[in-house]
């Protein structure tokens, strides 16, 4: 359902390792009205191009999280780039009018897929496209991107801002942008170095993060965003910022020695941490060890999601995952604020699944 | 009219130069439904937020055609990057169902941008949005991508394919995309070296390029375009694709010293030559010396666009702007097809327009 679920991240090793029919088990997709046939049939077209051609540059990836590309002149270093967009997210901003947050969750999402190759930010350039040109709303979302950049020492490059009236209805607009960041090779983290027995430390999320929202606007009706929820509205909840997990995962690696990573968006916990792992393990998560946001909650509960659904659809309360040594597993966990241990490497037969989360008990 | 009037090209000196009030002379703008006003005011609002902050690895650009950041590492080189989208030509290939060449307009498109300042291309990522995923068209789309990033030996590092069933019509899509160069600090384009007396070579356009299709849809219905045109039909006039001067403009180099340059996009011949010139001079344009593309002259006639509407929203047969000594021009000339010297460089007084086209004759 989400559109991120048919996120192209050339160079695909780790996408061409995954069985695509396992999209069409989700009936939650359905709900929404997304065709996962169709989008797993343009992966695979997607596939066969980029196996077709490939820069001599271009570098094998982790888990198609932001391509790489040796730095010209100095093979010691890559740039690393990822471009993104706001997904269905931006619907509730305009139809709320609330466009303070979007240009974060944006810059956010992409700092954090970067990050999952250990890249830090050099600069960031935006696409806005809108029905009918609101200086005011244009400039609000555009201060948020700079903002989001600003924060993390980010350059704003550039930027593109197009009026396509027949394109967007008048109020909507779409919103998409793209990083580019800087990694030491030796410092792209290596998949194959995880084995049976690392802990996996998971960075809590504060709601849908910009995944999701084609099926959470099914479930949760406009007339009822300004309806009271968790403390605050639905508006509220819907809205909150997509976080950057930059510091805490530079102040993890700073005590805990970080084997790979997953930034947890479109196709959850089960898609997104399988990418970033070797094929002889499997990873096993304990949902009782972390909290599910009341959001995400509620929105399993009415849409009657069961656990495979909840877990593609969702990222279920963790933004973003990291594989350490057990031995430094506590240390990890108490360098930044909120991570939890939440679960563990275990050896993997073939014919088992490479993600097991075990849910919490009611 | 055209949705690049407002594209942001951060740093921005060149157009904070520039009075934006010249654009609310242009009617035609208001016969597409473009608000120009809107526009400006926009422009007026990133140029405040840009002043605000700015990365110290942020150069100076030329006229705002591909944001500069000093090498990491490497003060002599600098990235160059530009986000672009192809704006409403997109509806006229979703429309007519041709969706072979918009890849290759959004490439090309970006590889002029960054070759104004000199830069080579490294790498592009795409950002393709479509209101219900048609895998044949999608891969049609990115195929288109990946081979106009091949000619450029580009790699193709990333993309973002959005399926956003509430944004987008289910026939329609929009295409935006990112292009990253590289450029030797010393090679980068002074236009204070410009002076009384250069000569100025043009590029041939072969059709709208990426512009001017918001009027051009008004003023060519639907019902016209497989109506014979110019030797084939309006859609094949309307879709051509955007060329890349990427080949000419190293020929030229190979034989002429180039002082600026310019890209003809959203603005035209007045307003992107105005940005790459120090405001000591003007340039003068012959119309006589180079041949308008039969679609615009049907065009112009069509919406009975005044000398300045014309010059301001098409290309009017001009890609690619060179600003060459007087001494090299026709060496210039002869190292690029179609090449043509089209104008010259004069002195320029406080009160006196920074581009001036004397209209051929009748």
């Amino acid at each position: 359902m989400n559109e991120n679920l048919y996120a192209r991240k050339f160079p695909l090793p780790a996408l061409l390792a995954v069985p695509c029919e396992a999209w069409a088990l989700t009936d939650a997709y359905k709900i929404a009205g997304v065709d996962i046939d169709a989008g797993n049939e343009a992966v695979r077209r997607y596939q066969s191009l980029a196996a077709k051609w490939r820069h001599p540059a271009q570098l094998a990836g982790l888990g198609g999280f932001g391509g790489l590309f040796e730095m010209p002149g100095d093979p010691s270093r890559a740039l690393a780039a990822s471009t993104d967009g706001v997904g269905t997210k931006v619907l509730i901003a305009s139809e709320v009018g609330r466009y303070e947050t979007v240009g974060g969750d944006l810059v956010n999402h992409c700092v954090n897929d970067v990050l999952v190759v250990n890249a830090d930010p050099l600069f960031f350039l935006d696409y806005l496209a809108v029905g009918k040109l609101n200086p005011d709303v244009a400039a609000t979302i555009v201060s948020g991107v700079q903002e989001a950049c600003r924060k993390h020492n980010c350059a704003l490059l550039g930027g593109e801002t197009a009026e396509m009236a027949d394109v967007y209805d008048p109020d909507h607009f779409d919103l998409a942008g793209t990083i580019v960041g800087l990694v030491e090779r030796a410092a792209i983290p290596n998949s194959q170095t995880v084995t049976p027995g690392d802990a996996i430390i998971g960075l809590p999320a504060i709601g849908l993060h910009t995944n999701g929202y084609t099926l959470a606007r099914k479930l949760i009706g406009t007339d009822e965003w300004s309806t009271s929820f968790d403390g605050s509205t639905f508006a509220d909840a819907l809205l909150a910022e997509h976080p950057s997990y930059h510091d805490a995962v530079r102040a993890i690696q700073g005590v805990a020695r970080v084997k790979t990573m997953a930034h947890i968006t479109g196709g959850g916990l089960l898609e997104n941490v399988r990418r970033t792992l070797p094929s002889n393990v499997k990873a096993i998560f304990e949902q009782s060890r972390w909290s599910v946001p009341p959001l995400i909650e509620e929105l399993c509960r009415r849409g009657d999601l069961n656990h495979d659904e909840r877990y593609r659809t969702f990222n279920m309360g963790i933004g973003f995952t990291l594989v350490v040594p057990l031995s430094d597993a506590q240390r990890a966990k108490d360098a930044a604020p909120g991570a939890k241990i939440i679960g563990w490497v275990e050896e993997r037969r073939d014919d088992e699944p490479a993600v097991l989360i075990h849910p919490a008990r009611d």
